[in-house]
């Protein structure tokens, strides 16, 4: 018999883990609700069509595939069979797949339910999702995102609540220092138009994205092997220039400065932008928690508009949520025209930072509130009277099993961490009461059993 | 473009069955707390050797195996593969798998956390399954089970905490006629004692779970087919004449009369369920819902004592929940000796079962309770300031993102079942005041905020 063992990148979550997990999912929920979110979920497994070809070349190779059931090898593609061409042969021996985001089984979601539901449609998600990384810090191959997007409208009011709905979040779940980023993918449009480089901007957002791991010398070589000119790369080298400035409207006025003069489509959703943070500001969010961020590029093609990330500066992990606008989410699934806007917490990172500056609040704790003991034989059907009685006065409860020696229930007890032990000798039971141990301070006291139940609720 | 679908087996939950679902897990959640479980989760994935030769020849092929990332033909097994052999090669492209059920995982969990853990260990686990099973009536590709189990003890407490809380949890859910069944595989022991027939055991068990599908008369051939003498054959048909019997106490009787005489490992586990069914009707277990059933074998061979399956006799639809004492779980993982007893709730039989009565309550709704509509650009402002305030005071809320006509707000908010709508023109907000819409009867009043606030959370 081998040791056992799970894979790479997966987890066992024991019960302290799972009272800060249910702790965490309880807070997002309510918020969730509280904006008038509805909660949908979608099978773990999708058809392999309805994944491959959306997260990109890399992604798609992340997926992780569902093998056919049965003698799967009968309708195996022979070429690719014959050629151990493992990429030709997959589709002929795979039909479904693990999910990779929550976001593109919404978008199937909504275009298969279009006639259930009304529009704007508001949807909150909290399921797992699998990618087939290298596990590492903070990345996991199995992990939980709980997501909230609004389809069917333009409005910036959308964007507006998705980033109260952020701070409000991360503020009761006590995040430290997060920042809400924040950026435009219509205003890095207008810097590729007024740079020229408007065929090369999927090349041009992805050497952004990469500014923080390779800093500028690293994105100038970069640029320069993909093509850009030198003159473009120093109008980029600008961008990350106004890093240095450190109020987010300056910062954004100085990415305006950067527009091609009259260029109207990136004016208006300057102005845009400027009204979203300040409208944010009146909604409650602290400057100091949004910040405007020209660089912010977000690699996934479908974003059209706002673009969103949640950073914890000081914490040794990445961005712990993300997000943006995209005009056309639903039209790879054939309905064209939907816009919708979306934000994903990552609750497995969430955690770590948490875990990492130890905010968890003592109450994320499950555990029995009152463990019952049995001293002897005779007292049993006492003990299962009293045990019925907590429980029907909702006290968590929980009655050893055995009768064995006290100082073994004492033990365990002590290690479940509960707050009171329950006992009722002979003795007690002819005088009609129950001893109870407060196990923080070691104080016993008796009572009637009603009494009792009050004390301990108390 | 082809029309996106899903796989067979698998469905997506809109927000309607949604809100059904959570206020069913709530439900579950809350009894296993006050029950003193703690919660755990393991991953969806499972090494696949964790997972084969647990479930038997037919549950093994049922389990969702994984395909390795990358070039996994590299490393396939090069003689299965000319031979075009299915089940040789699995094994060499596929190290992982969807867990089959939540009992196994757990007992895999248990030996590798046994340091971490405190004995006798009672946990729940709430999480979706996956089987390979052809889909049909309550039968799901993709499911979720709601497991409690108590391990490390033999006390016959266990299992009567495990009685009530079925008990508890289907009366609290309102599932309608249920049926606590009944019996213990040392009975079944027993008889095959008395009639020769211990080394055919499983073969006897199998032939038990078929009556319900083949009857007398077809049990009697298949036991021939499997070389039971006709003698025995008319012992075992005694068993089923005993579910004429209507009294559990009675039929339980009539099965003690089978055992050989002096078998006294099959008299003390007689006794023991005689206990059980009275502490269980002590602790307020109507006599009519729990049945005492000498047929019910449960096919899993692991289980050694107890074992439980909740019937809903008059529904279309099979066993809701299962369960029962295994001696010897963690031995499969090199623990041996640690006894426990477990139950699963089958949360998507048990929904589909309350759907059929349309026995959910009215409260297992979520939606918003407030739209706010946007009369004319001037009000946004305004209108963000009453979303603020109403969420603030914890009403779920949300606003209108576009101003539209009023009539297409409406129908938004009726299509959403909000139970108010707020609105505040021009002229409302000079007097200071806003109008709320009872959605219901069709009756506005005006308020000033904070009273509309307090008016609408009443």
């Amino acid at each position: 018999m081998s040791k056992p063992s799970i894979p790479k990148g997966t987890r066992d979550f024991g019960p302290r883990v799972m009272a800060r997990r249910n702790w965490m999912f309880g807070v997002m929920r309510k918020a969730f609700e509280r904006y008038g979110f509805q909660p949908i979920e979608t099978p773990a497994m999708e058809s392999l069509q309805t994944l491959t070809g959306k997260y990109g070349e890399e992604g798609d190779q992340l997926i992780f595939k569902i093998l056919n059931n049965g003698d799967y090898l009968s309708k195996a593609n022979a070429d690719a069979l014959a050629a151990g061409d493992s990429k030709a042969l997959t589709s002929s021996i795979s039909k479904k797949a693990l999910r990779y985001d929550l976001t593109v089984p919404f978008a199937r979601f909504v275009v298969m339910s279009r006639n259930d539901l009304t529009f704007p449609f508001r949807r909150y998600q909290m399921q797992t999702v699998w990618r087939g990384d290298r596990p590492g810090k903070g990345r996991y191959q199995e992990f939980t995102q709980c997501d909230a997007d609004i389809i069917g409208s333009d409005s910036v009011l959308c964007e507006l609540d998705l980033i109260t709905l952020f701070h409000e979040v991360l503020s009761e779940l006590g995040v430290p220092g997060y920042e809400v980023v924040l950026n435009d993918r219509r205003l890095l449009n207008g810097l590729a138009r007024a740079w020229g480089i408007e065929d090369q901007f999927q090349d041009f957002t992805v050497a952004l994205d990469k500014w923080d791991k390779i800093g500028n010398d690293g994105v100038r070589k970069e640029m320069g092997e993909r093509g850009f000119s030198e003159a473009t790369i120093d109008c980029v080298m600008q961008l990350f220039d106004l890093l240095a400035v450190n109020n987010s409207t300056e910062r954004l006025a100085g990415m305006k400065a950067l527009f091609a003069e009259g260029d109207e489509e990136a004016n208006a959703a300057y102005e845009e932008v400027v009204e979203l943070m300040s409208m944010a500001k009146a909604s409650g969010v602290p400057d100091a928690q949004l910040v405007f961020d020209p660089t912010l590029a977000r690699g996934l093609n479908y974003y059209t508009g706002a673009i969103f990330e949640v950073r914890v500066p000081d914490a040794p992990i990445g961005s712990i949520c993300g997000g943006g606008r995209y005009a056309d989410l639903t039209g790879i699934f054939g309905w064209d025209g939907m816009s919708g806007v979306g934000i994903s917490f990552g609750a497995d990172r969430i955690y770590d930072v948490l875990e990492h500056y130890e905010a968890f609040p003592p109450e994320a704790l499950t555990r029995p509130q009152v463990l019952v003991v049995q001293l002897d034989e005779d007292g049993t059907s006492h003990a299962l009277e009293a045990m019925r009685q907590l429980r029907a006065a909702s006290v968590r409860t929980v009655l050893y099993p055995d009768v064995v020696k006290l100082k073994k229930q004492l033990k365990h007890a002590s290690e479940l961490n509960v707050e009171f032990v329950m006992m009722a000798g002979a003795d007690e039971r002819s005088k009609g009461v129950w001893t109870v141990r407060n196990m923080q301070t070691g104080e016993q006291t008796e009572w009637p059993l009603d009494e009792a139940v009050s004390f301990v609720r108390s």
